[in-house]
């Protein structure tokens, strides 16, 4: 039975691994460098990206992955990025990631030729989202320093799978019980190539080597 | 393609409600009440039942799930809470949430004859644990104030799926940019008959609520 079911497992992480690199040949087709943008609900992936999307010095867009409503888009279609909304919810049986298929699926509706960065916000969630590539050339995480220390160690496949670890809210640290060194060596468990940066969306404080890292990728690729 | 992912999926919750049953009919046979506690990563589940546990008036313990790592088991092991860990990374290929059927192979380890109440601390994620019932009475859910206001919007199964949505960090809403009317309001849209209290598990303030809750559930049924 056990061995069914990582067999069901494998294929159809094989069968995403194709359309990933269907998507991928696309994207790089028509020049455009891809992240994708992962956390747990409410680290603050969107107010990040509606931090750093008006600044950036090259032309981004954003898919916004949720298993239902346009919440998030909306709130960055109101600042002129363009959006486009990939539900889970509707015709993938509400999944809790993206998959490579999904992401294919509203290749159709992406402008590819007016980006030069595509962000691909993901839905809300430590686990899945990091087993399924998309066709991605860089992943990145947002952590909130009001989830606690251990995320690290409890979600390791996540801060695994990431060249990048915002830590996020970093303002409300001296509201918190909260040792931001022992969150950082736990990152360095999990993943020690991760590159580290600390930010508040809420105030604007250190969004800007945000903003360069995904220019930086756009420009490297 | 769509109508056949469709039946796997439906027939992998069929299954699943036949093994809830089948542990509910060993919960009943043993006089345990079953409380299925979820929320997102760093919501403070943990920190919650640290609390309320010790406090209470009937024998509590706690089946722990987790991706991998035995961190809040340890802790509240450290309470002398009876916990049993169960990690979805071991033999159930990384699930993001417990099924029915994980939680029956944990009962074995469980001490059911000398308990009155069981909570059942799932994998932190807000979307699949709403979906897979796993033989338990009542479900509650965590919500941190620090998630934003839009999570019952974004996902309302969830918030559909429990009688109880506990708000925690409340110590902190003085330093957030946040309208707990406009979450409370959320709720009520996603689940008009949930049950809302306030909590901030680092304080203290309000758990008492949380406690009584509890004991109600176990008295009750």
């Amino acid at each position: 039975m056990h061995r069914v079911k990582v067999r069901v497992v494998e294929d159809a992480l094989d069968a995403n691994n194709t359309i990933a690199r269907a998507n991928r040949d696309d994207f790089d087709r028509h020049d455009v460098t891809v992240v994708n943008l992962m956390s747990a609900p409410g680290a603050g992936k969107t107010t990040l990206l509606e931090r750093v999307l008006g600044g950036l010095s090259v032309r981004a867009g954003v898919l916004e992955g949720d298993v239902q409503g346009s919440y998030d888009a909306d709130r960055l279609a109101s600042l002129h990025v363009p959006v486009v909304q990939l539900n889970t919810g509707a015709g993938f049986g509400g999944e809790c990631h993206l998959d490579a298929n999904m992401v294919r699926s509203a290749l159709p509706s992406l402008a590819l030729d007016d980006l030069d960065l595509l962000v691909i916000e993901n839905v809300g969630n430590l686990v899945c989202p990091a087993e399924f590539r998309v066709g991605e050339d860089a992943r990145a995480m947002v952590c909130s320093v009001t989830e606690g220390e251990d995320k690290p160690l409890k979600y390791p496949l996540m801060f695994r799978a990431c060249e990048l670890v915002v830590i996020n809210k970093i303002d409300l640290l001296e509201h918190l019980d909260f040792d931001l060194d022992k969150l950082i060596a736990n990152i360095a468990v999990a993943n020690p190539d991760a590159e580290v940066t600390l930010v508040s969306a809420r105030t604007g404080e250190g969004v800007g080597a945000f903003r360069d890292w995904l220019a930086g990728v756009a420009v490297a690729v």
